[in-house]
């Protein structure tokens, strides 16, 4: 079943190690399907050279193998709770990827510095809280998802506008209409997480992007007025 | 028509992801003709693997598109105003490298540290302002290419004597006499960011490099008295 | 004798270069056989690509050399001794991998800031004191042992629990139940190692990571309840 | 003539890009021919693509053409005066690689901070001085070779004990009994200035390696009683 997107989803787990976000296992690709309701993930660390797009698990949004031989991402929950709160999402990515789990450790959202972060997110990559003791316990995984969840209802964002978050202490999620597009978001962020370390570096005093810059390249790319690319 | 042109913009094209320059399709170069009044610049949005001469896109200095199927880079109207500005111009490229757009963030030019720099660049590489919202409004791409000759202008600078510069909170665009050569400026303008940052980090005292030896070495790659490379 | 370990410390040998651990000859790995009381290790100062299976060295706990017709690793007593205190351990490695190395350079101990370390050492990885004259002089790579094996046992750490040590001044070490383990934790040492700098880089008051999210990650991946990976 | 010396001195200069040390034509490799007086150079501004063994240039020390069609590289009379000064001297590598440079830029010695700098170098690694208007106007390459003999007259250095040299404001230097060890020292040159202000980074306090273990390093590698690598 799912044979398509087990496809996809395969390819899109190749693209991590490709754009050299991850090294060994650490890092998972999955994809939706909204009309079964099931989604399709990679099997919990099996390295990306065996990996074949048989191995891919399907899975429903309540963590139930519904097809597989191999062990769901220990991150599955992680994903569910995620698909299940932002009906919008049809790809998620978590990767180590070295920058961008650097900030995920600092504790700091990313903010705006320039337009390649404009062109992709609509203001700065919020960064969570720490779980708490009792989180942790009645669930890691599942409650990592619902501190995503909390980070984005509280500080009023829409998911697909902002498209990544770091978790603090750990590493960056990222996603998208697609499980395509969550990898390109992947790409994006470690490469912003890297340029605005150095632009601090090379002028502490450096300010954010001013948002009507922000404005004109988000919009230029995103909505009902873009103009980049081809129809 | 221009079909050597094309092929030409198409190659130099292709060597921006070789250089490392840039991610997906974050980057173009033109090719300027002087004869027919036309470029030829790379297809908005088109990944590098699929790219073919055929799809690079006639436009003239009012960004008319005179031939080809697809839609022109983005940034067309930036280059269309530097050829007409600047009579010199023959090759412009616009990338979001990492180093060379983190010091675009930073709102600082690139002063010379070293005779790699001097090598290519007589002086600081600029770093322009901002657009103002009524420059945004009014076309951004257009006004874009307005800031950077502003830039030079009011800074006394030769065109080809500092063939680089940085779009504040953007990234670098660099040109020079043909495409290749804009491509050369634009890997020597990533090389030098890096190595500014560090020599300073090494030494936060350091100095720029003495004007008698950037003289010495930009005139011994540059001018009439020049004797590096073959006849 | 011990083909099938010698053909698997050559494998292990050439995963360094392969992960960018080493440069030229600046790296060895080891695999003890408790069986025999013999361990395999790389010949000094042979460059990987010319490495075969049959240049490995089968030497016995007290440095003499049961086969092989070429030196061994001129690190040989540093193996030997760990082995001999430490009967937990299958797999050694030396490298001077760069930002391990800078760590040990830089003289402080490798503290948990995120996930990414959790996974694999169970808190801080130390950093040993510098050798005395009397050390150097008496033997210094066997007294190099006998220093990583002070620092265990004075700071009462589980040799597999933090399996790595950087050696002030020198770089790192890392062992494991194998060789392959002993490799796959070298590469985990050198990731953290620059998360960590940059991290703090990012923000200098980052925290280190919860002790209660540091038991999680360690224990999802290791000890009975672990539920990482496939059975 | 000196047909083995000048496919030496060729491949030698492909090692340069190979180990990431050069971009373009940033670099050059000689070996000095002590029984004819003379030196293979390679020819300036060529890419290292098109290189063949039969472009290499044939100079004496004072920088005639014996044989070749091609121009040697600018940086010529700075190896032929070292050449001439230093009679140990078999081979000398000059390159613009990333991190010396910065440390060239920088103005400061590399200052040795652990092992991987004193299996090579015996000490810290020289910067000079910038060059007077005087020396530039008198014959800037020439004298850039003057300044790096009397840096290491007046610092009562060894030339083979410290085979490398910044040039305030350049590049490195580094040189050897011939031409695969002088390319050897640029790659180790390059990977301590890295790893130097890397150790500065994470511990700005962070202490020169002891005087006895530079000693048992460089020893033991170097020298009568050296024990590393086979006989």
């Amino acid at each position: 079943m799912l044979e398509a997107i087990k496809e996809e989803v395969w390819k899109q787990n190749l693209e991590l190690p490709k754009h050299g976000l991850v090294k060994f296992t650490w890092g998972n690709v999955s994809a939706m399907d909204r009309e079964s309701g099931y989604f399709v993930i990679k099997p919990s660390g099996v390295s990306y050279e065996d990996l074949k797009p048989s191995d891919m698990v399907v899975v429903d949004l309540d963590n139930n193998i519904i097809e597989g031989e191999l062990n769901p991402s220990s991150d599955t929950p992680t994903h569910a709770i995620l698909y299940k709160q932002f009906p919008e999402l049809g790809g998620i990515v978590h990767t180590h990827s070295t920058w961008a789990t650097a900030w995920a450790e600092s504790g700091v959202d990313v903010m705006p510095m320039g337009t390649t972060h404009a062109d992709t997110f609509y203001g700065s990559v919020p960064c969570t809280r720490y779980l708490t003791q009792e989180e942790i316990d009645s669930g890691y995984e599942h409650e990592t998802g619902n501190v995503i969840a909390e980070t984005f209802r509280e500080r009023e964002l829409g998911i697909l506008d902002v498209p990544a978050i770091l978790l603090h202490g750990h590493g960056p999620f990222t996603w998208g209409k697609d499980a395509k597009s969550a990898v390109y978001n992947a790409v994006v962020l470690e490469e912003i997480c890297k340029m605005n370390l150095l632009a601090r570096q090379i002028n502490s005093y450096a300010t954010e992007l001013p948002q009507r810059v922000l404005d004109k390249h988000y919009l230029r790319k995103h909505g009902k007025d873009a103009y980049y690319g081809q129809k």
